[in-house]
């Protein structure tokens, strides 16, 4: 479909990313075995791995970040009638189809996320259910790190402690959705150990920013994984030779996760550069340009989101993003996305910017 | 456990109403049959009626509110992976136990609810989803009329009529939580039928300010209420002779509904007298009192809602109240307060918002 | 509708019956409070009388039979992944619209049912599930006593004590569904205590043989019963002055119990006749007769079930009763059908068998 | 953990087997995209390939046989209250951790499956349900070809017929569980399209004798796809780069098909030489070795099969298998086993039985 001579630059999530020779020569030469029997060994290697990283007892992989996320909510709320608080820009509650509540019977109560990704422990207090039979049961906090609809931002380590206390002093589970936990722990200089100190569970994308093309791990405890194995199967998550994916998993650990800095870096050079050019009808939050993502306001007075998406994708570069809400537009950069080509995009940014500036 | 001499004034909520000898009466004489088999001549009577008292072309007689609402939620989101978007004070989401998602799998999504018991129609309209497999499908708004949580407000007609050319524009149903929607007719001087037209289904409870023991009715097209038979069977809301309830809500249609104006200018009296002696540390939004309840505002630094009910039930005046926030105590007024009653319990509330204040 | 010089004798249900005057008094003169506050006294007191005759910890009002076996399998059912094991020819299985997986997302596995309404405890124990993720979790065995669609058979207290020990053997919890207990209690001349004696759970009607209008009683553990209030609740199940209908229960505990022999010795005259009558292509097993229903079989090459209903229905005695399955019919004696009209009801229905034999 | 001179051979599942350097080498070498976008080419190529080789309009891949059982039910059971009519023997009933229950609301009704895997369609007519709110609404009937637990048997064609003229009758839809059926297919010389000409869906296995590590393939209209798509979403299985496992899938439809013959051939030597030496205290139905599995009744005053299964691992060569039933062992032949290992499994398989029967 594309012309010989159009650069396509897709900037459209970094889950298009494809996996390179080298990824695909792992998966070719991974040892695999049945993983519903667990006999699967690189499965098993990259599960022993990822709970040793992450600081917890176990690990289980598992086919999509969504899976991930519904299997840890519906394991802590395993009993009929619980709740989760969560915020309402989370996308388990924008872009998992209501999961939880469709298939799970999870009653969600959103808590409004600040520009930050965070959202406030008082507001979130107010809303933990007292014992009371016209109440669900509140059995869970989630957050999302990096918070992707705020903009890809990165969590600060301490209101993840101030809310893990109140987690403690209600007797509720936390949950990190941890779809992009690697950008955040590259950006802040963070362990995922430390990042995830505080959580019972995360769910962990391989699919994103590592490159890989299947899979995602949630980590927990012993107990956790154990009705995990359980809801994945009854969800069609039991998968025979995913050592093949695991391969691949493996192989973005080793060589996949320092370079994320290169994609925090394109996605701060294109935010100031929409900055410098967009004479505030264009603009980005430069100091929420945490990771990878890149979130442009477009003045309604001047364009639409559609229009900036649709200019983006003419001519010889084309530059493929999404419309993310009535005025906004979002860059999302990732593994093959060279400097070069983010330099591209970049400059076609401005180019488009300028067009509609100067209509 | 109440002492002899001490007058009790229950204004906890007008569900404490016991049924007078009248109504009494009249459940003890209603003619009945089996209502499974669709033979009760006095739940047929009394849903004929409440269907053309509300311009719809039936209605069913259920055991509560709750499963009222549930059964019409239900209904409309008879597909898996619907969604309903309601306001965030809605009592569906806050006081039925997210029955919608615990046994419907019906996901919901809040819009802000405004003190008048309102929401922003713009908000509402940017949370309808579009067709997406990352998201569930929009099928259903409901409101709440009178807003409770909002303190019993009247839902201006006029804001229904944009709430419907919103929902045919997307194709949304419109369900309406009429718990205490005679309440809003009485004060509003709009009948049922009217304040109903623009709504696909209703909830009506007669064993709130229409004082009967027990009931419900809901009320929409043909094949809504085919479908809600079947979800009140699978709930184990089929009753057999419930005739002997419907006696009671067809004696309460006769008799109770305008003698709602007496429990609305008691809640404005009592309103007035905390404003008048509260200095500002009690206080109530007086162009909020529509109807029979009473939302007071505790100042924090004064002292705290439980502190003022538990004031309020001390003494040869025992005045039952509950807190229904962190600062706010709720009154609600109902066929069982007389007015000599509702001017003792203004009195008491006067005497305790000054102790509070001289303290 | 009904000519005035036709008798009518309706033997389609035991749930057809209309309270008599003293009961509807007794009901008219209920104290009553808020059951949802569980504030009322007429309420609290049936449900101490249940648990103290059940020999259980406590009890709980419910609108229905249905939601009463609904809230049972639930509660102990309470985590995601259940599965209940029960008769093939159990009411919950058979007429209860699936309710468990609809709403309670609980498998079935069913036992075949014996004639006499147990089942095969061999069977039964092969089915109970190892740990293993391919499996739910079995947590439940269910049976129903007397057994409707077996013909109302008392089920023997020796199978229930061995049904309880491979309970145990396995942890499972044991569900009664005691719609018409009270039958089988007077036809095997055993307690209520004594029959549910190894049981975990009960739902006991009082709208069927004890002609109450609405409700029934389940009885359990306190920790079963914290669990029903729940679970009623986010059904729509909790009622607000409902001492109304427990106090035809309570009439009924004291007046109606000892009169079901009446019902048990009709059915067996009936059946008797039937017997004699039919020369073997309209039979009742006799033997299975234990309490109020009658089960008639009838020769395919004589006629069908809906001609002989219809026959019934024909004439100056009108005996209504329903098609039961493909070669069935069934007769259901009850309170409110006199010596005198028993008498009549056999008669017509033995000048029914003998004009199919002519033909 | 095998030491070094030990020949293992893995009888226990076809779905053991480990993908060939061929396959590999597909995997390796397949374009792919982000097919969550559906912009995978080797994705949309496999799905193309396999809707027309099944004869439907359209084709989607999946990650298990489970999810594809799981989002086909689903599917056809979209409404709130539906019930399944599926054999007693059924994987979905029997393996699938009562998914469509516990996820879905879905309500099974068993039929008594026939040993050569169908059920009786007299039965089925009468467990159809009517319009009654008492039950739930039978939309689907399903069965399973080859028939696992029934001994792999191909499920007949003029049966098949049969069955979709009732569905037809009664408005419901067919669903075959077709995880082995490329077994069938060979093993009656019938092709995938003429097999499955009269269901409305399939689920079809590529993990199992075909070979490969992960997937399965779901087939029926566009419209059953289309709602596919979202409930394969909000399971999570929605993958990304996932045409690294349709490139295992295609390589198999090109070379993994006809070879299914030889481990059917493998499975009626192992039958007959069991039968041969077993002395009728080891047996099996050699008319019902359809295809590659062959399940061994053992003689309980002989041994159990767990001492056969324990008998079969010991000395130099490791035959693996299970125990399938209380009386009943296992074998399944695929693609790893070679003539060399099957005639060395028939051979420990014949001396184990000696050795039995010499005690």
């Amino acid at each position: 479909m594309t012309a010989e001579n159009v650069i396509s630059i897709d900037l459209r999530s970094d889950t298009v990313t494809k996996p390179s020779a080298e990824m695909r020569a792992a998966m070719a030469s991974a040892e695999v075995g049945d993983d519903v029997f667990r006999d699967d060994p690189t499965i098993l290697a990259l599960e022993t791995r990822m709970a040793r990283m992450s600081g917890k007892e176990a690990a289980l992989f598992v086919p999509s970040g969504t899976m991930g996320n519904l299997i840890c909510v519906l394991a802590h709320c395993s009993e009929r009638g619980s709740e989760v608080l969560l915020g309402d820009r989370a996308h388990i509650h924008l872009y998992e189809q209501g999961g939880v509540s469709q298939l799970g019977g999870v009653h969600p109560r959103t808590v409004k996320n600040n520009d930050d990704g965070t959202f406030c422990l008082k507001e979130l207090e107010l809303k933990i259910r007292g014992d009371d039979p016209h109440y669900p049961v509140t059995r869970l906090v989630a957050f999302e790190n990096s918070q992707n609809k705020c903009g890809g931002r990165s969590i600060p380590v301490q209101w993840i402690k101030q809310l893990r206390e109140l987690c403690n002093k209600y007797g509720l589970a936390l949950h990190c959705d941890g779809a992009r936990i690697f950008n955040s722990c590259i950006s802040q200089g963070i362990s995922l150990e430390t990042y995830l100190e505080d959580c019972d569970s995360a769910s962990i994308c391989f699919s994103k920013g590592l490159g890989c093309p299947v899979g995602s791990v949630i980590v927990g405890t012993n107990e956790l994984i154990r009705k995990a194995i359980r809801l994945r199967k009854v969800l069609g998550g039991g998968m025979r030779q995913s050592g093949i994916l695991a391969g691949a998993a493996i192989y973005a650990l080793d060589n996949m996760i320092d370079r994320l800095a290169d994609d925090h870096k394109h996605a701060k050079q294109l935010a100031q550069a929409i900055n410098d050019s967009g004479k505030n009808r264009f603009k980005v939050d430069l100091s929420g340009v945490d990771t990878n993502i890149v979130i442009m306001w477009v003045d309604p007075d001047t364009t639409t989101p559609d229009q900036v998406v649709k200019a983006l994708e003419e001519g010889e570069v084309n530059v493929r993003t999404i419309q993310f809400a009535a005025d906004l537009v979002r860059f999302v950069f990732h593994a093959m996305i060279s400097t070069a080509e983010a330099e591209m995009a970049t400059k076609k940014t401005v180019q488009v910017i300028q067009q509609f500036i100067n209509q």
